[in-house]
Parts: C-alpha cells; sequence; structure tokens
C-alpha cells in the first residue's frame, strides 16, 4: 500500500469527540456510582480497573488557549464480582490547587509560563490531563511538561503531587507515553525539555518495577518540537520529532508553546538502550505529524514503528506558522509504519508506509507488547466503507498486522468514541485475546456516556456489555487497564 | 375567598418535577463541583449552606413500588466568600448499606415489611429521602417510618444511621418535618405508628437545641393515616389525620402501605405543648388531603394552620381504595387555611378558607417563624394567571398573608421547580428579607438544572444570581437552608 492508494479522509474529526466536548460549557463534575447499570452482562473474566484522564478545565479557559490546556481529571471503571463501579477525582496536583485556593486561572496559557501569575512561581504548571497508568502500587498522572503526579490506585487521591521516584528523577518533565518492558516489567520513560523551558535536552531514563532507577542517557535533539510519545523494543529507543516547534514569538505575544513550521523536516533518532546516548542516530524525513505509537518491534537490525501519521498539524488549534488555514484533509491521520534498517551506515531518512486504510488517532495495542514484535491494534476511526449515501458512523478498528485482515465495530449514528484500551483475559492469555473497551458520548442525548465493552477478537459482533452511565461523564484523552492482581488490595 | 371562587386547577403536576424525574432511568451519581459557575453575582451576604434530599433509588425500583421508595440522596449548595460548591452523597443508612453489600434491592416495597428479604431483619427500613436539617452540630435525614440518621453537615458522611438523641428518643418513628421553636431553637418533632407497624400511637416531644429531652407525650389517633407534617405554636401542637389509611389487605397482596379511603373523615387534633396529651382534641372534616404546613399560629385560643390542601389524594401513585381512576383535577391543592377556636367547647370540626387561586404543593416559610405569627409564604406553583393561549410556566409565588398581594417569578417554558427555601439576610434580618432558592430542571437540556437564587422581596424581578450546573443532579423533596454561624467550622 502506499500514500497513493489511500482514499480521501474528509473533514473528520481527528479530535476524539470526548475531548473536544469540553471545551466550553464546563463539566467539572466529580462523581461516584456505584454498582453501575450494565446492558448484556459482564464477563466473569473481567477483573480490574480501567482507569481514564482528560482535560475538564478547571475554571473557564483564557481566550486563546486550548482544550489540551484543561486540568487534568482522572476516572476509574472498577470491574469486580461481576459489578462495575465509576469515579472521577480530580489530579490535585500543584497548579490544580493553587488555583482552587484563588479561585481563578493562574496559568493562563498552554505551556507558556510568561503568563503565570506571580503567586505560582516554583510551582509546577503540569496538567496532569494526557495519560494515566498504574506503576508500584501507585496511579500516575502525566503532562509532558512535568513530572508525574501519584495518585492512590483505588480512591483516586493524589498522594503525591510532585512524584520523582524518590528523587532519582533527573528530567524536569516526564512523556505522558512510558512504556512498559514486555519481559521484564520495567518502566521506560523520558522527559524532553529535560532541563527546563526552551531546553533541546531529552533524558531517557529506565526504571525496575520496584521503582528503582537501572539507566538515564542524556541527548540533544536537532531541534525543540512536540515528542509526544516514543518507542522501545528490546534493544532500542526511538524518538519522532515533529515540527510542532517551539514558538518564543508566539509566546511573547501571549500564545501557546508550539506552532506548526512546515519548512522544518522530521526526525526519527534511534539509540541503544543501555547506552549513554552518543550513539543516537537521527534519520530525516519530510514535513509530517505522528502523535501516537500503535506499537513498534526490531528485526535485527530493522527498526519498525507504527504511528498515527498525517501530512501535518493534526490540531485545528495548533497555529500554523505560516498563517495558511488548517485544512482537515491534510491533518488527518493513517496508521503508517516507519522503518530504517540500522545495518545500513550510509541511510539518513526514514521509510514510511501506510498500513491500512482507516483514518483516526489514537491507536492502541495489547499493552502486554510495547517492546517485543506484536500483531494486534485497535484504532477509534469512522467505518472506512460506509454504505452508499450513508455518514460513516464512529467505531473501533481492530488490526491484524500479519494478515492485515481488519474488524470493524459500529458505535451506530450520533456516537463520538474515546480511545480504546485493551484488557486481557487472563495475565497469560494470548496477544488480543480479551476486552476491548472505550467510552462513547452519545451526542442526540446531551452528552450522555456508557462504556462499551468488546471482545477484543470479534468486535463486529457487537458489545457483550454495556456500561450505561445516567449522563455525561469526564472526557478521556487516554486511558489504562489494570488487571486486579496488580491492584492494591483493600 | 370561599371553595368556589377557586379556578378550575387543571390537569397540573403536583409532583415537582425533580422528583418525579427520579423515577427510571436511574440517576444515582454523588458529585462534587467545586467553584461552580454563576450567571450573575451571587449576594455578599449569602453565606451558609443549602441542603436538599430526595429519592434516587439506589436499584431499579419493584414492579408496583413508587418513586417515594427511592433511597435518600442528599445534596449540599455550600456558599462561603461568594463562591458556591455543590456535592452530593446518599444517605448511607442502614437499608442502603445492605443492599449495596448485597448488590440489590431487599426492601422491595414502600413501607411493606412483610416483603423485606430476611437478611435485613432489625434493620431499619428508612429511606432518609424526605427531608434534612441541622441540629446539634448535625445534618439529619428523615424518613417518617424511621428514626434520624446523622451526617457530617460538611462532608454529607453518615456519622450515625440510626439516631436517637442518645437513646432518648421513645418512638420508633420520627417526622420528616420537624419544627424549630422560633424562640428558644428547641426542636419539636413526634413519631405515628410510634410503637412500631400498624399501631396507633403517635409519641410528640421536644429536645432544647443542645439534645436533651425536656417533653415526652404519647397520644392515639382516630385511626392510622398518614400524618406528614404537623403545626406547632406557642402553647400548642396541630396534627391533621388524612384519609391515606393503612390498608392491611393491600400490603398483604403485595402492595404499599397506604391507600385513599374516601370513606374516612380528616381529623383536625390539638392539643397543649407540655402536657400529657391527655387534653387533645378532635376536631372532624370532610374527605381531604393536606401534606404540608406552610405556616401556623395562634390568637388566643384561635387556631390557625395554612397548608396545601386538595379535595382528595393528591399522589397518583397512591393507590384509591374505591378503584376510581384518579383524578388530578380533584387531586390538585390550594393553600388553605385551617381553623378553630378552642374556647368554643361545643365545636366538633375545623373550618377551610382558601387563601390563594394558586395550585401548588410544597409550600415554605421563613422557617425562623415556625411556632409564631408569620406574614409570608413561598410556593413552587404554575403561573395562576398566564397569557391568553400561553400555557402557564412554572414559577414561584410568594404570598403576604397581611395584604393578600401575591408576587410570581415565572422560570420560562420547559423548567421544573424544586421546592423552594428561604435564606434571611441576616440572623436578624426582618421576615422574609432575604433569598428564596430552588432547583430548576431544564427539560429541553435533558435534565440539566440551575440553582435559582431570588431576592425574597422581590420574586418578580427575576433571578439575582443562577448556579448554572453542569447536567442533571439528586433530585429533591424538601430543603433546608443552615446560616453560616451556625455550621461547623473547618
Amino acid at each position: 500500500m502506499s500514500m497513493d492508494d489511500l482514499p480521501p479522509a474528509g473533514a473528520r474529526p481527528q479530535i476524539p469527540g470526548a475531548i473536544a466536548m469540553h471545551a466550553p460549557p464546563l463539566f467539572r463534575t466529580e462523581m461516584d456510582i456505584a454498582d453501575c447499570e450494565v446492558d448484556g452482562r459482564l464477563p466473569a473474566d473481567l477483573s480490574g480497573a480501567f482507569y481514564r484522564v482528560g482535560p475538564d478545565a478547571q475554571y473557564p479557559l483564557a481566550p486563546g488557549n486550548i482544550p489540551f490546556d484543561g486540568e487534568g481529571h482522572a476516572s476509574m471503571f472498577r470491574f469486580k464480582d461481576g459489578h462495575v463501579s465509576y469515579k472521577s477525582r480530580y489530579v490535585r496536583n500543584q497548579r490544580y490547587m493553587a488555583q482552587a485556593e484563588a479561585h481563578r486561572i493562574l496559568f493562563p496559557m498552554y505551556r507558556n509560563p510568561h503568563l503565570d501569575d506571580p503567586s505560582v512561581k516554583g510551582l509546577t504548571r503540569g496538567t496532569s490531563n494526557t495519560h494515566i497508568i498504574t506503576y508500584d502500587g501507585k496511579l500516575l498522572a502525566f503532562k509532558e511538561d512535568s513530572p508525574p503526579v501519584a495518585m492512590n490506585p483505588l480512591t483516586l487521591e493524589t498522594i503525591d503531587p510532585v512524584y520523582t521516584f524518590d528523587g532519582q528523577l533527573e528530567s524536569k518533565t516526564f512523556t505522558a507515553h512510558p512504556k512498559i518492558d514486555s519481559e521484564n516489567g520495567n518502566l521506560i520513560a523520558f522527559g524532553y525539555e529535560a532541563k527546563g523551558f526552551n531546553t533541546d535536552d531529552v533524558n531517557v531514563f529506565e526504571y525496575t518495577p520496584q521503582g528503582r532507577k537501572i539507566w538515564s542517557a542524556w541527548i540533544k535533539v536537532p531541534y525543540i518540537g512536540m515528542i509526544h510519545d516514543f518507542a522501545v523494543t528490546r534493544r532500542h529507543v526511538i524518538f519522532l520529532v515533529i515540527p510542532l516547534a517551539i514558538d518564543l514569538e508566539q509566546m511573547q505575544r501571549g500564545g501557546i508553546h508550539w506552532s506548526w513550521d512546515g519548512s522544518k523536516p522530521t526526525y526519527f533518532g534511534v539509540m541503544r538502550r543501555g547506552g549513554d546516548g552518543s550513539d543516537i542516530r537521527w534519520f530525516k524525513g519530510p514535513e509530517r505529524s505522528a502523535t501516537h505509537v500503535m506499537g513498534a518491534f526490531e528485526d535485527g537490525e530493522k527498526i519498525y514503528v507504527d504511528m498515527e501519521m498525517s501530512a501535518y498539524n493534526p490540531f485545528p488549534f495548533m497555529p500554523m506558522r505560516d498563517g495558511v488555514r488548517w485544512d482537515p484533509v491534510k491533518g488527518a491521520s493513517h496508521i503508517t509504519r516507519l522503518s530504517v534498517d540500522l545495518s545500513d551506515k550510509s541511510l539518513t531518512s526514514y521509510s514510511m508506509e501506510p498500513l491500512y486504510p482507516h483514518v483516526g488517532a489514537l491507536p492502541r495495542q495489547d499493552d502486554r507488547y510495547h517492546t517485543v514484535p506484536y500483531r494486534i491494534g485497535f484504532l477509534p476511526c469512522p467505518d472506512p466503507t460506509p454504505a452508499a449515501g450513508k455518514p460513516a458512523n464512529a467505531g473501533y478498528a481492530r488490526f491484524d498486522n500479519q494478515t492485515r485482515a481488519t474488524q470493524f465495530f459500529d458505535a451506530g449514528p450520533g456516537t463520538l468514541l474515546a480511545e480504546a484500551c485493551f484488557a486481557p483475559r487472563s495475565k497469560n492469555a494470548p496477544e488480543g485475546h480479551g476486552y476491548l473497551m472505550g467510552v462513547a458520548t452519545r451526542q442526540h442525548e446531551n452528552g450522555r456516556c456508557d462504556l462499551i465493552i468488546l471482545d477484543a477478537e470479534h468486535l463486529d459482533a457487537g458489545p457483550v456489555a454495556t456500561v450505561r452511565l445516567p449522563g455525561r461523564i469526564a472526557g478521556q484523552i487516554h486511558g489504562w487497564w489494570t488487571a486486579e492482581e496488580q491492584l492494591p488490595t483493600g
């Protein structure tokens, strides 16, 4: 399949509805619902917690600010003994607490410290609104400009607003997309602008499951662009630098951290795990955007990273540096395989191959396969083959990268879908054997939400159970499944 | 004004919408919203807590059960320093906790113990869903078939699921409508079926503001009918027994506690405060219903009680014993003054005088005037004088009983209004000087709610502030205002 084979994307939304809804009007509702109503029957082998986090502006966003700057609202669907409860709490990070006390915004612009209220000097700016995982008995919420925040995985109470792994964390920042090593359970992560605002330093590091640092390396990036996600294989760490680049002038004028600079190339960087970073090789590519990794693997010296990739800036609210009007077709993304062959010492650019015709963002995999070869991926996306004359409903696609076979769950008309999350049927279940779950927002019911639970091997069979919420719930960027045996007791 | 002067009531709803909505689908959402959005400006002198409670079925009601049997969900609008937050929690009484553990209904029918699950023997059946007041540093939630439940007034945590005033409470039941003595702050209350299910005993009692019992008397009623509210004056206690009468056969068949027995008269009972109850005189009246007291007072030996009064059963879901189809016109109520002259020793019946043409239930007064002559009352009701050809929007009426002048706040189309609650501007403000507040449910916005705050002297001027909620909130039967100085600190 080549780029030219792709169908026109059309002006399909790249921002999942559940995020987009959390622009005004405000939501801000922390909730508890015991024993949620369920249509169908919860699978007996589904026991654990589905965590979600997303931006939910604590106060109305300042003019010119973007939805990504809403404060992090964490939520949990807790499955146990055939019942499910729902709980949500704001992440009570330093920013949230200071603003709550002041009853107003003190950090008015997305990642622009120039406009901060003087009272917040020394506090972390992080919203904790992007991703959430459990690690070492804690629930960690992430925003890539700050250290994680640690919460209680059962109560969602914030227990450490600046979690530094007992002081071991060298970077001032921490990606929202740490990886869990598929073989030893280690956590591998990085921070960019790691020495602080407007620094081109990246720190990459690895911790044991018990929180002991076993590796840290520092590298420099070709330019300061957003590095939202990364990839880790058995022996390598891979970054993609995209031209959503720091814009100091825009910030001086009161704007956000980034603008899209189409004049800049992309850089695909590969370095060995465990080294000092001096081996990093940067492979160049044309103007592209790619935010999230579906999966990655290596085959000898060949490195493969599957990402959602668009021709340029996928975010309508991120400014274009050249002032052109944002084009949703150019901003639409496809799952694309990026690759390099490290054995070719003269290679200076990376290759791109689109894998599927589906148009969508926020791909996921079976998270037990973060660092090893994987086969199955999932993507929220419009129906790629809607009936003639019908609008394409939102749904979840399942990809089998070995056969290139796809399945599609159609969520029905008027439904927006958040990112899906995979829960294995058991600890040792084969790849992709388990459940896929995600929150549906019913536009014709004033944003009422359902949690849809699908058999991950048979998406097209429809939900095995639907958790019916009585109204809207907190929105989501990313989510995480934690199985019962990894949760604290009590 | 006589009964004949009243305009036809029409089939107007007697059950405020915020209750009616809490039939299926289930809601059950406990919430926290910090710093609610406000349209307009919160009055600087409004500081304290507006408590509400209503039925919110923990599990779907059993077939044949009625909305009044939903479990009590308490909520609080906390006003402080020009900001307001919202919090709601279920009352964790014995019934709620047992059902939560069992993941199902254990008390399937409204006040019918015959159908209870054997496991709940010895637990109180009370739902705590009717009324809520602060008293002696506690928040007490009431259901008239059980003792109160004590909650923390700031956190809404349940602290005592069976509150018996340190064992002083003799009655097995406790009205949802205790009165606060306007002069000394004592709490006067009663229980009917006070020696248990199907007993014709009423216990009436008085406690100091610090929780010490200073009076208790036992009386018998002419028959066991619902005594939902009562009236207290400086020297008297007044009951109205209505023919929503206990129906043992219906209960044997699996039905609810009450049915309407139109063959029974009503009884208006008056007894002296502080006595042993042997002086009680029962004055007879024709078939009528009257559930709530707006205010009451005495003038020498003349006793006046202002109630919402209807020709018969106001509740469409309470069975009619004669099997006739329920008639909403006969079930519609008007504020009616009931009176007797105790100096007439031969008097055997009470008098009735309708005061206003408005059709509505759930009247309230300035609660500082529970036991003394009062002038001002409030009522949620449809516009009594809608423009020709227009539907009558819901609103709040203000009554001046001295001049019979009325005001009306029109809540606009598609809005249901809960009972209103009055908050005095200051501890010593004149009667009715302050704010009237109540929750509006917007039917055209999927039940989204607003808290409307009016200048209680100028209802027709429209809201001084509207607290805008992002969605639906817990429903309400009754509410209570507690001023800042009466709340615990912290």
